[in-house]
């Protein structure tokens, strides 16, 4: 194969390689995508963001002139959607010119994505309903935490911490247990410490992966719960490990505003 | 700061950014180098090689000719040698068209280093001495286990280990418990398997690092220990986690002949 051209880029430390593929030349296969995000014998990433022209996607029904985000975990599997991918995607596709600054539509295996670019710099992107869900209970170590199950196209489990945990102490080098009758798939957890008004900061164990740097779709399910608990706003501003975000609630949506950078372009040599 | 040029590749597993600077005109900060090696923020890699013409180096005082290797750990230190490291960088002036693919004199802190490539495609690296100095010991849990020392310019502990330890099941998560009074700087260690005359397996644990996937002089150490205790051959096949390698002795020298493959190449964007 020839060289494919690519970039590298990050939102809050959660980084990805976009691959441009106007006309959908290149399907990776699970092994290729494995082979890329191997953080040793490839670029490395957390996952591949193909932009694919939404015409030559088959199972797309909508606008066939958007940019589609064809995305890939690093394990090889397919995902729908990804908050801190989609940022990272619209800024690459600002950068080469394909998209306009002001208000990006992105096709996604979970629908069309608006995004727009703030004054600031940060990306706003749209990412669809939360729906707050019964009220469950979470386990790390010895301990048992009420929690709130959000669905945000993905499954949810938020723990809102009683004040005498903190939320460093907290040990999610194991998987928290989750109530299997409520999450018979599992759930990403996400712990939080509300440190204001409209302010908190979370850790996220996402299903399948670990502790991450930051989780886009956790960020807005943490937000829901929170919103939910309190009554105290429809904005909420976000401390992650891996940095800062903002979640709007606005007319049944939720929109995750934050930073997007492209670190690097240039090509990958593939495997003959 | 603008675009920089730079080049991504690894030997068994051993990961570096090559970054093209004829002139040396952008020494990089250990800042600049911690950010580069990023794993998610950066591009990611074990190290960093800067390719320098010599006359550019001050405290070079051989050859003005041949490029240099400034080479710089991920955490922003300054190293002398790495042999994995010496092959990715001469692949990479190898297809850059900048030294003869037959035979590359390269300028590195250590001294000059030739390089050779092999009908194979392998690299075959000139490494220098190495000598095996006193017998000591080695403790892993609560085993300790004899060890011989080398130096390859960077001191080593080298663990035959006995017929009833099987490699895999040493537990390296902690750092091996090292001689002081033999070693005061430390050293790293190599955990060694012999599986015939003239082969062995290994593992190793790095000074500062942890366990890694392949370690260049780890292995010559490795091999002049399992030579002077078998006197069996002045040639060893050596399998490490991250691939396979050879070392030979020859005429008071060891050279090591492994892959080294370029997987990415572009352009790095510089914080402002």
């Amino acid at each position: 194969m020839s060289p494919l051209a690519f970039a590298k880029g990050h939102g809050t430390e959660n980084d990805f390689v976009v691959i441009r593929d106007r006309q959908n030349m290149v399907p990776p296969t699970p092994e290729l995508v494995r082979q890329i995000c191997d953080r040793r014998t490839g670029v490395g990433a957390d996952g591949i963001l193909r932009a694919v022209k939404a015409q030559y996607i088959p199972e797309w029904q909508g606008d066939p002139d958007v940019w589609f985000m064809d995305y890939w975990n690093n394990d090889g599997s397919i995902a729908e959607m990804c908050g801190n991918g989609l940022r990272v995607f619209v800024r690459y596709l600002i950068e080469e010119d394909l998209v306009p600054r002001m208000e990006a539509a992105i096709g996604t295996r979970a629908g069309l994505r608006t995004v727009w670019e703030q004054p600031s710099g940060a990306l706003r992107a749209e990412m669809g309903s939360a729906v707050v869900g019964q009220q469950t209970w979470v386990g790390v170590g010895d301990r048992r935490f009420d929690a709130t199950s959000v669905n945000v196209g993905n499954p949810h489990v938020v723990v809102i911490l009683p004040s005498d945990v903190a939320l460093n102490d907290l040990d999610l080098q194991q998987a928290p247990s989750i109530d299997q009758q409520c999450m018979p798939q599992g759930a990403n957890a996400e712990f939080v410490h509300i440190t204001g008004p409209n302010q908190f900061t979370m850790r996220v164990f996402e299903r399948g992966v670990g502790e991450t740097r930051s989780c886009g779709t956790g960020v807005v399910a943490a937000a829901a719960a929170v919103r939910n608990a309190t009554a105290t706003s429809d904005v909420f501003n976000v401390q992650v490990p891996g940095g800062r975000l903002r979640v709007e609630f606005s007319g049944g949506q939720a929109y995750l505003t934050g930073p997007a950078i492209i670190v690097a372009r240039g090509n990958l040599t593939l495997p003959d």
